[in-house]
């Protein structure tokens, strides 16, 4: 059976941040200096506690980023420690953003080559979330851009940003196949509409991006692998579960 | 004559901050208090200066925004104290910047209606540069989204952005009229590119911005005008000129 012609799947989506690239590897690890400048002064005791409490409440007001995140350190900072930390401190948590904002970009193991067989077989589509500037600068420093003829950076991931990316491919969700680490951004948004999702958990998760429930009905159109040397194979599959369905339909 | 049929102009672009609604003016403002925190600690001489250093260092990390202007700030105050800097007076520089992101959307006068007067004889984009989650919301809260079916919001504003966009709507750039206020990225590269732009100057301008030289046979392909309700007229005249030129050529 040639995939192609049989499947309505048109278009496979892919993350960027922990599915094309390593990402939360190294905020996990700005996040222990954060702790280790903190500890000067403090008792770290809820640190952590403090700190999501700082970012849930600015996310709605500076997105998502290394930015807004150095910013929230330093507001948690200044609370933490009732304002006794010192000013070269706080810039000390300045380059920790910046290091972040430099780090050279690693593609995750087999990736160049899962992204090419899939675009062998579909149009294919970069949707990444975040600030502009360093997703921009993450695409190009990748080497992955020659990949993808349509790259979409967006603020959020929920239903009404995939709705409106497929309104500009003029498809409907039955016709498109989201990949990606996270299955509140990237796999539970797409199923709820009617799409298909693969599932590629990444080792370590963003504590925003942890609470996720998916449907028993709409989990039937997802699967999941373990790296990314199965996303060939596991495209494929839904591919062949849509037709079935279009021809039990 | 009948513009639409007759002239070569396809698509108006309309920039936003200080085009559509006021911007520079909350930036300058903050910049005050910027340097009133610091009066406490030294005398301001070339406080200005130094952050002006720190911002255009920083811009290549950080893009344009809000967010990477605190940040800036921040690392300023900590260079120019001598790092004598407490850390409240840091955390109200962060007050600064969020009152920046929260301050409500100012249109300017006599815009909206400007901006319908133009769609009704071309299709009009919104391209504006910046922080895409607060552009996002200031295209939201501006009460203007309905009014342009497409919104570019980029990182930066130069010739081959321009080119990306024309692309996306498969146009020439002789095709194409750009709006707003700076010459530097809004009317420059669109007339490099062969295009035409119409500048409505704002009372104040980003140092960042401040300069531009357009070349003398590209200034033939743009007017300028003093308020909105000069904008409807000045594109009808450019596509008047298209058109003449196109007769000519």
């Amino acid at each position: 059976m040639d995939t192609r012609t049989d499947t309505p799947i048109r278009l496979v989506g892919f993350d960027g941040d922990d599915t094309l690239w390593r990402s939360q590897d190294f905020f996990d690890a700005a996040q222990l200096e954060f702790e280790s400048i903190l500890a000067a002064y403090v008792d770290l005791g809820d640190s952590r506690d403090h700190l999501y409490a700082v970012e849930s409440r600015n996310l709605a007001l500076f997105g998502y980023g290394v930015k807004g995140m150095v910013l929230s350190m330093i507001e948690a900072a200044v609370e933490i420690t009732g304002a006794r930390i010192e000013a070269r401190d706080l810039q000390r948590i300045i380059g920790l953003g910046k290091d972040l904002l430099r780090h050279p970009v690693e593609l995750l193991p087999g990736i160049r080559d899962a992204v090419a067989q899939v675009a062998d077989d579909f149009e294919v589509v970069l949707i990444t979330k975040g600030d502009l500037f360093h997703q921009e600068a993450k695409v190009r420093q990748s080497g992955l851009a020659d990949l993808f003829p349509r790259i979409e950076i967006v603020s959020e991931k929920d239903e009404a940003t995939y709705a409106r990316v497929l309104g500009e491919f003029a498809l409907a969700p039955a016709q498109f196949v989201m990949i990606g680490n996270s299955l509140r951004s990237d796999i539970a948004p797409v199923l709820h509409l009617g799409g298909w999702g693969v599932h590629m958990p990444y080792h370590t998760t963003w504590i925003h991006e942890a609470t996720s429930t998916l449907a028993a009905a709409d989990a039937q159109r997802m699967c999941s692998v373990v790296d990314a040397a199965g996303l060939p194979d596991a495209v494929r599959t839904l591919a062949q579960r849509a037709s079935r369905q279009r021809i039990a339909g």
